[in-house]
């Protein structure tokens, strides 16, 4: 059986995303004459398939989650939107007269990004972006993306290559998801067989796929907020609140603080 | 990377959708406290992959596509609907008060389509049942179920099946999707690739993928209307009329003749 090509499965199906909702570029072939929705489908390294609309990548504000609506509320100073995705919450940003920046690895991400009005864009990882002379005060990581901090092994050094872009008391505001409420047996048993490997329960090892495109397959966490206070504890972070009012779904905030914490006995 | 484990992906998508639709039977878990759609995935052995919505498979009649309507008009008799599905159109026959027997070889789909008030139906294949004993005067293919047709190979057996399960004068009344209009990159080298290894060249190798299952890989048939007259010539059965209002879509009438054509030169 052929295998997808590795490639910008995420910006393809934005691309896409966006033509449809818009009318704008050329609208995906596939399905005939029926309009059909732009489907996310995300594989799970245990063989587990999920398909989700992909619309929402470009909704207004009146349709987002409430807890990104309160996120948005929380930025200050010169925000990095990390994960811009379709640009959803840094065009919104950018509407309110704050200066945003939205990073994304996604070509196709930016590019739509860029289309819908979005005027500071950066192509990059974290890790290298982080070697920039710029500064920031705050770190936006909304639609899950606190799970960009991987993996026990990953989340000081994602954390410290924030803190190498941060302004003295610049603050992170990310979205979580809590995923030990589920009853969900593939799901139980997944979280259990990553602890018996030494993994976080919530490590979750994804790859996207869209069309023949398929990205790499890359970890992504969900973790719950005592598991986050210990991947936070001995970096240049410091938690300062969570808004758990939407359950399993948080928004935590940290706070940059330029003096490591020193551990006293 | 873990393989998703071969088992009734379609009968547990299904499932699913009726459990999200009607409230009734445990509901899918995954997704959290967000209710999610019910996404079919399905697979080509190029790598391409597709999700498309399952709610369509509850739908009634009024949202039906123009072309079902029309085909459940040409069904008289009793009727068998092969690949009944979750019931849509055998329920809609029998409130008609039609003699209709769903058969499907989905467990899953089965046990909904019964949940929702079909009365008869056969968890079987095709080629199986055609050694019962009972026989039909329409055989109902709806939801580009031409596509069984498989392959040249395949078509004039499943055809001799049907033969064998026919009453004198039966019908059958399939719809299928002509694949040749697209100048989508992707399907085009696909078709190509087809051609030169035999095959017909929208004889797709497919598999469905839900949750942590899939289907064995199966060949499914979208000819155009030139290929199915070629694929019914020299079978018990004669192609009487096509409809085609809403291309690529279109609705075949074929009808049994006890009486195998002989070739005049």
């Amino acid at each position: 059986m052929g295998n997808p090509a590795i490639g910008d499965a995420f910006g393809e199906m934005i691309r896409d995303a966006y033509a449809v909702r818009t009318g704008i570029g050329p609208r995906p072939l596939a399905g005939g004459r029926l309009p059909r929705p732009v489907i996310e489908v995300i594989e799970r390294d245990d063989g587990l398939i999920n398909g989700a609309p992909a619309d929402h990548y470009l909704d207004e504000p009146g349709a987002w989650q409430p807890w990104d609506r309160r996120a948005l509320a929380l930025c200050r100073g010169r925000v990095l939107d990390i994960g811009v995705g379709a640009g959803r919450a840094a065009i919104e940003l950018q509407r309110r007269g704050i200066a945003v920046t939205g990073l994304d690895t996604s070509a196709g991400a930016i590019e739509v990004s860029r289309k819908r009005g979005l005027r500071d864009t950066v192509l990059n990882t974290v890790d290298e972006f982080s070697r920039a002379s710029v500064r920031y005060d705050t770190f936006l990581l909304l639609g899950n993306n606190l799970g960009l901090l991987e993996s026990a092994e990953r989340a000081p050094v994602f954390l410290a290559a924030l803190a190498g872009l941060a302004n003295p008391g610049a603050r992170l505001v990310a979205q979580g998801a809590d995923p030990y409420g589920t009853r969900d047996p593939l799901h139980v048993a997944y979280h259990e067989r990553n602890r018996e490997r030494g993994r976080l329960g919530g490590q979750l090892r994804l790859r996207l796929r869209y069309r023949e495109l398929a990205t790499d397959w890359f970890d992504y966490l969900n973790c719950s907020v005592a598991e986050l206070e210990g991947l936070v504890a001995g970096t240049a972070w410091r938690l300062k609140s969570i808004d758990e009012r939407e359950r399993p779904y948080y928004v935590a905030v940290m706070e940059y603080s330029s003096n490591r914490p020193t551990h006293h006995p």
